[in-house]
C-alpha cells in the first residue's frame, strides 16, 4: 500500500494540470506515467518491454513459463483535467498484487504480466480503445493517418513516431496480443458511476460492458405552423413526435427493468432550432440524440425496434419524419463466468463485502473480450464520477480491491 | 366588389415593404391605411370620427338613430412584412356592405357603424389588443409609458402624439365605447390556419375565440451525469420529464377531442443548452414552452391539473423540477348564438356553403365579448396562413363572405 501511494502521488505530479491531471494519448502525460510505472516494475525485478504501439508489458516469472500469462492492468493516459486514478488505478494495482506476492514470497503457476495500456480516452483520439485494439490487430489500418490529436492536430502516426513508436505495425494490421496466449485478463477499473458510493461498498465485480447503440445527429421533420390557429389535424409537430419516442423508449426501460434486464438511454441532446422556433409556432424541427447501452444484445435490438414502430408511427399519425442520421452498434462485452466466481470467491476469503454490477462505461477489457480472451474486470468505489478533477478513489477502497485480487489470484490463474 | 377590390389595391401600395406590407402601430402604414379608409367611407356618405386613441368610426344612418348601432370592423395595422388582408378584410367588409345596401337602397331599422381599429398586432407593442382595449377604458393606465414599439424603442405614449393622439385618454381609463350602446359587434377577418382550405369552403361562422394559457420561458432541472456509467435511480433526467409532459398533455388532447372538447397545445421551444449537452451526457436541464388555448375554461383547467400532477410526479419520481415561470391565462370568448344564428341564416339565404369553427389566434373581438357586447366573427378562407407575405385571400370569398352578411343584416340589426 505505500508502493500504490507512492505511485499515485508520483503519476499526478508528473502530469498535474490545474485543475486536474492530464495525460495526453502518446503524448507527454502519458510517456511520463509509463515513464513512473516502469521504473517501480523494475525496481520489483519484473521483466518489462514495449512492443511497436507503446503497450507496456511487466512480467513476474510464474512456476511453468511455458504457460500462456494471467494478464492484468489498464490504460495510462487520462482526459484533459481529469483525475489521477481512471486507468492508472488498475496499472498501480497489478504492482501492488507483484509486491503482495513478494512480500508473501508465493510464486504463480504460470506468468503474471502487468500491461500499461496507451491511449484508451476518446478526447485526444475520437476512436475508441486505439491501444488495446492495436495490440490486438484489430485498428482499421487508416486510423494513424486520419485520426487527429484534439489538441495538437496532428496525426495518431505523427505523435506515435514522436514517442518513439511504429504506425506501420497498425497499418500493417500486426498484433503483440496474441489471444490465445492470455490464460486471463483482469482489469481492475474505478467505477465511473455513483453505484458503489450508494450501495456503501468498497468495491464490486463487473458482470460485463454495456453494449451501445448510439446515434449522435438525429432529426426530427415536420413543418412550422401557428400554434393557435392550426387544428390538430393539420399539425406536423416535431417536438411532440420526438417527445413520444423518448417516452415510448422509457416506457420500454420501465418493462426491461421489470423482467430484470439492463439498459440505460439517454437523450442527451434535444433542441428546437433557436432561429426558427418561437412559443406560438408549433415547431417544425427538433434535432436530438440517442445513446442506449444494454448489457443484452436483445434489450439493444427491442429498443431498435422501437426506433423503427415510432418512425413508422410519427410518418402515418402526425407526418413527421425522424431521421436517426448515421449510428453505431458495439456488442455487450460479457465477463467471464469462471473468473467472475474466482473474484466472488477471494472477496468471500479476504472477507470484503462485495457486489456484482454491470459496466455503463466502455472499457479497454472489451478488446479483450472480443478477441475471445476470459476477462473480469474488477470496480473500486469512487466519488464524483471521473473524467473531472474532483474524481476521488479512498486509498482504502484500493486496498480492499487489491485484497480480493490477492485472494482470486490462485484461482485465475488455475487451469 | 370593385370597391373593395380598389380598397384592397390602394391599401397594398400606401404600405408596400416587399416582401410584403408593413403597417406599423400608430405608425406610417397604419395612418395610411386610414386616411385610404375614411376616404372611401365619406365618398360613401358615412359619418366619419376618430376618438381620442384614432379609433375610425364611420355610419350609416338608420331608420331610428336612437337605437344604439350595429358595429362591423377589425383592425387596420398589420405585422411586418405580412400579408395585405389580415385585419383590413373585415373594414373593407363593412363598407363593402355599406356600398351593397346603398345600392338595394334598403335602410337598416338602426344605425351601422364601421369600425377601423388601430393597433392589434403585437409585434409591434407587446400588448394585446391595444385599440379596442383603449377605446373601451380597459388598458391599463400604465401602458402608454411602458410598452414600447419594437422598431423604434419609443413608448406608445409617444407614438400617439406623433399621430395627434391623447395617451392621457388611456391613462385616465376614459373610453369611448359603450357596451350598452352597442347592439352587436361582427369582426369579418381572413382564417389565419388551413381550416377552410382543407375543408373546400369559402368562409366559416366563428363559434368563439379560444382562450390562452401561456407559460413562455419554462424550465426543467435534473443534474448533468454519465450517460453510460450512472443508473437509472440514480438520474435526474431534465429531457425525459420534460418529454413525459408533453406525451401527458397530448394524451389530454386525445381524451378532450374524444369528448368532443375544443384544444390546441404547443410546446413551441424544447432545448438542452447547447453549452452544456452531448450525446454522452444525462441532460440536467431543458428550457421550454407551452401554450394552450381551447374555446372551453374547463379544458384549460384539466390541463393545469396535467401540469401540477407532471410538476409533483418528476420531483418524486425524477428528482427532476418543472418550473413554469410566469404563466398568463385569458378566458375563452364564446360568439353570441343569437348572432351565429343569423350569420347561418344568412349564408344558406345567400346559397354561400359554410362551417361553423373555432379561432384560434386573438381577436378584437374578443374586447367585445369581454365587456359584454353580442359579439361573432365570420372568418375568409386563406391560403398560406397570416403573419406572412404569402397571405392569400381570394376575391371570390371575400364576395361570397359579403353575401353571407348581406343576407344576415337584417336579422342582426333586429331586437
Amino acid at each position: 500500500m505505500t508502493l500504490a501511494a507512492q505511485l499515485f502521488d508520483a503519476l499526478r505530479e508528473a502530469s498535474l494540470d490545474p485543475p486536474g491531471v492530464s495525460r495526453a494519448s502518446y503524448g507527454a502525460g502519458e510517456r511520463a506515467a509509463h515513464a513512473i510505472i516502469r521504473a517501480a516494475a523494475e525496481q520489483l525485478g519484473l521483466q518489462c518491454r514495449v512492443d511497436p504501439v507503446g503497450t507496456l508489458f511487466m512480467t513476474l516469472p510464474g512456476a511453468d513459463r511455458s504457460l500462456s500469462p494471467v494478464m492484468i492492468g489498464s490504460h495510462l493516459d487520462a482526459v484533459t483535467h481529469g483525475g489521477n486514478f481512471d486507468g492508472a488505478a488498475g496499472v498501480v494495482m497489478g504492482l501492488a498484487l507483484v509486491a503482495q506476492l513478494q512480500a508473501e514470497r508465493r510464486v504463480l503457476p504460470r506468468d503474471l504480466t502487468i500491461l500499461g495500456i496507451r491511449a484508451e480516452e476518446m478526447c485526444w483520439f475520437p476512436v475508441n480503445y486505439i491501444g488495446s485494439r492495436a495490440a490486438f490487430g484489430l485498428l482499421p489500418p487508416g486510423v494513424p493517418d486520419s485520426a487527429r490529436r484534439s489538441d495538437s492536430g496532428k496525426t495518431l502516426a505523427e505523435h506515435m513516431l514522436e514517442e518513439g513508436f511504429d504506425p506501420d505495425f497498425i497499418r500493417q494490421g500486426k498484433s503483440s496480443l496474441d489471444p490465445a496466449r492470455i490464460h486471463a485478463f483482469i482489469e481492475p477499473h474505478i467505477e465511473q458511476g455513483p453505484v458503489l458510493v450508494g450501495a456503501g461498498l468498497p468495491c464490486a465485480i463487473v458482470t460485463g460492458i454495456r453494449g451501445i447503440l448510439r446515434h449522435p445527429i438525429c432529426r426530427a421533420h415536420g413543418a412550422w405552423n401557428h400554434a393557435g390557429a392550426v387544428p390538430r389535424g393539420f399539425r406536423q409537430d416535431a417536438v411532440l413526435a420526438t417527445a413520444q419516442l423518448a417516452a415510448r423508449l422509457d416506457a420500454l426501460w420501465d418493462r426491461t427493468e421489470a423482467s430484470g434486464g439492463d439498459l440505460v438511454l439517454t437523450m442527451g441532446e434535444f433542441w428546437t432550432p433557436a432561429a426558427m422556433h418561437a412559443p406560438t409556432k408549433v415547431p417544425g424541427e427538433v434535432a436530438f440524440s440517442l445513446d442506449i447501452r444494454s448489457e443484452q444484445d436483445a434489450v439493444l435490438d427491442a429498443v431498435v425496434s422501437v426506433m423503427r414502430d415510432m418512425a413508422e408511427e410519427a410518418l402515418t399519425q402526425r407526418r413527421v419524419t425522424l431521421d436517426y442520421g448515421e449510428g453505431m452498434r458495439a456488442a455487450p462485452a460479457l465477463m467471464h463466468p469462471r473468473l467472475r466466481a474466482a473474484l466472488r470467491a477471494g472477496a468471500a476469503q479476504a472477507g470484503v463485502p462485495c457486489m456484482e454490477m454491470t459496466s455503463g462505461a466502455g472499457h479497454d477489457c472489451a478488446s479483450f473480450v472480443l478477441k475471445g480472451v476470459p476477462s473480469a474486470m474488477l470496480f473500486i468505489r469512487n466519488a464524483n464520477g471521473s473524467h473531472n478533477p474532483d474524481e476521488a478513489m479512498a486509498l482504502e477502497d484500493f486496498g480492499a480491491a487489491l485484497r480480493v485480487l490477492v485472494g482470486a489470484i490462485e484461482a485465475i490463474a488455475a487451469n
